[in-house]
């Protein structure tokens, strides 16, 4: 049969990127906890092409997924990459892969136990000179205004959050630490199962620590410093406001990456 | 040309709906202030098929939207679904158009104006026999949380939180009016513009009346029954809850629609 | 501490339903091949409440996810609500769990394996009086339409479509034989990995089965009742048609549910 | 009144965007036919905020929007960006503006006339050192498989596409334009409203058109580059395949972007 994408394209037009978008799979990741939690994820997986290739082939990239899905965690998943890439014969791949990420919590004053969900997501490129790969996490906040506490006779507005944050990946590190660092630094954290004890503990003690915004990604940041582990990061905070049907938004980055993406 | 559609199907299966979905159009509809408003709609429209028919002919779905787009005003929607009826020779017509719809507000101390948005639909269905259409709209509200603000020492967790109403129109009205009944039954309005005042009234009010989802739908089917202007409506309330990554969740239906679907 | 949601109220409006919405949660469900599989689901779960209390209790939902959530077989979930009735003391229980599951399928020529998703969800209701629950299912297929084909001198145009069925459940089936019927009805199955001689089949066996939306809910209104299995079911079939930027819908309901929602 | 966010910080954490997102606005364009086009939008802006101030202001956001907001056409766009950072005193603004734009299109052969949506975006950022802003364009297509097509008997798969570009601002240009060279890189256009000429005009026109993504990318660029109006451009192409529940996809860049984002 022939081979439609090996033929000569004359166009001279290097394709950046080409791959497969949105297969959903299941995969396996390590778990702080559990050694492996089985989840379901979205990928996206790109490779360049040569300006003289008419077209790539698609299913290899799905050969490859094949090959890793059972066990997708950090320090395999840049091995993944490098496979795609001598696969289809390309100087550079790229993937993403998004999955919720569950911990079980346990409720502040009744220990109650339930799942919380974390919707995380490795983004990685690599070359034969470079590979970079970030990890991204969202973690569920509840935040109350400073402003709306200091002028107002009693009360505040206060809303969910969500902090989104991406590590640029050096060494191994656990989830499940960056993700107390974020809920440590709202007015409070968020639960699934909370008691009538809980909800007045969470209440009083997000009413003692206002935060708008701009407190969230500055105090984020400043603990990712602290653990001096990353050399860039981003944070970014957003309130779905309770008083308007917008949001409220704030972005921080900070490091290098050397490599543009 | 042959018309495949026009076939005879021997399979004696009538096709309870067959028509297009998710159709984009730029709309215009009755404004209570400025006689018009120009929005975007996603429209949806089905009819039925008898048995020995193949297939219907979706092009005239868009034939009747051609001809009814620059009005689709509510007295203009149940003779657009009798339309569909009658160029696709059927026995009954279903339509939905989807689209926001904008209100501007003042804030309620400084006065500041600013437009809102608010997601409204028409659902209807049309026979020879009966013609039944809803009116959908959808109403951000603040709510303050009755249980936290009694148990907690001080403060109270809050949010937004959202109405979405259903009413089975019998004759014309304004959505201006019902949004109005909805805006009074949360904690407190949603505004896009709020300056520092208002910010404090707005706080300092929703805190003098806490409510929970149960109470909003209450508080708004009882005034949607004082009107007495609808046979039937729904009313359903969710919170997304400031201190869990999920919603709280209440829905009360009142009175009853003769034809069902 | 004040239980508010006991106290009582006094507007006289029963709540249909309340409770909490869009709660994230790992579950397990059978598997006809590897006996379970683990997932992740959004859950809604809803009870009535009468209309002289003021407030349900929210975390109660939750406590019966916890009980459940390591098996929500079909088996089991009328159980389930069954337990949320009977902790919240109410007539009326009502869930909805929404989960992606996965099938390996092997490509039709080359015998390739690979996963395909499907999303499924278990919507109920149960009371003293009745119990009923469908199963849904969402399954991609590809369709090549007959007009098109007829009508032109070579080619046919084709898109990729869903078929989505409910179907009430009686006894015990497998998701799997029912994923089966459906895609059998459409042009050709859909693979997540196929090899060059895949794609070749696939196309020719499209081509030789051209069906419109209304063929395909006819074809699975035909094999579902020739199961004998189901006292009433709904196929939709909507096809991301390729000429357009909308869809083509067909929708079809046989037999009957003797209590409605 | 206290103002919270004139507050001194001492964390020395400058904050590179704070502001508002997913502010819903009615909105007005210029439109190459008829003047002007009323349409909805969603807007997010934001302004780097020095590391000594606690807070931004985010009603200034909307009193800026409110100003624009009757004609967001591209040129006024920078300016709209350069009040905000006037208003908020910010070395940098920021903004995003996502719309849908309609074109009204005559089916190819019965000449029938229909409104195509093309999503379309503003994203821009000024310092008082350099202004750049990129205008973001969707416009589906139809694609026909050159593979499938080569190696079948008979018949090819073929599917709705998604061509989306980014082009830097230099000079006004019409998005028109732009989506016509879009629309002539695909296998053939996509209508709304098509009679049964026109279907089968559409279908053998793609199937002697067949495009792999790779293709398309590729016929746009060359044809952008053509045109020597844009220092930097991006375009994307997304097939919904039909043989497969996820996309095929495909990247090209080209040019610079002095001053990165």
């Amino acid at each position: 049969m022939k081979d439609v994408q090996n033929q000569h394209d004359p166009r001279r037009i290097e394709i950046q990127k080409v791959g497969v978008k949105d297969v959903k799979y299941p995969i396996s990741v390590l778990d702080k906890k559990n050694q492996t939690q089985q989840t379901v994820a979205t990928i996206n997986m790109y490779a360049d092409l040569p300006h003289d290739f008419k077209g790539t082939h698609m299913s290899r990239f799905i050969d490859v997924v094949n090959e890793y899905y059972v066990d997708i965690s950090m320090n395999n998943f840049l091995e993944m990459l490098d496979k795609v890439r001598m696969l289809l014969d390309a100087s550079r791949a790229y993937g993403e892969v998004i999955f919720p990420y569950f911990i079980e919590k346990q409720a502040p004053v009744s220990g109650e136990r339930s799942m919380m969900e974390y919707v995380c997501e490795y983004v990685g490129e690599v070359s034969d000179q470079y590979k970079h790969f970030y990890v991204g996490i969202q973690v569920p906040i509840t935040t109350v205004c400073p402003c709306s506490q200091e002028i107002s006779d009693f009360g505040a507005h206060n809303q969910r959050g969500m902090v989104r944050l991406k590590l640029l990946f050096d060494k191994f590190f656990w989830i499940e630490d960056i993700i107390s660092i974020a809920e440590q630094s709202g007015s409070s954290e968020v639960y699934t199962l909370l008691k009538r004890e809980d909800e007045k503990y969470i209440t009083e003690q997000a009413f003692k620590r206002p935060r708008f915004v701009e407190d969230v990604v500055r105090e984020v940041t400043q603990k990712l410093e602290e653990t001096g582990e990353f050399r860039w990061f981003s944070v970014e905070a957003e309130n779905y406001e309770s008083i308007h049907n917008h949001s409220a938004y704030a972005y921080v980055e900070r490091g290098t990456i050397e490599q543009g993406r």
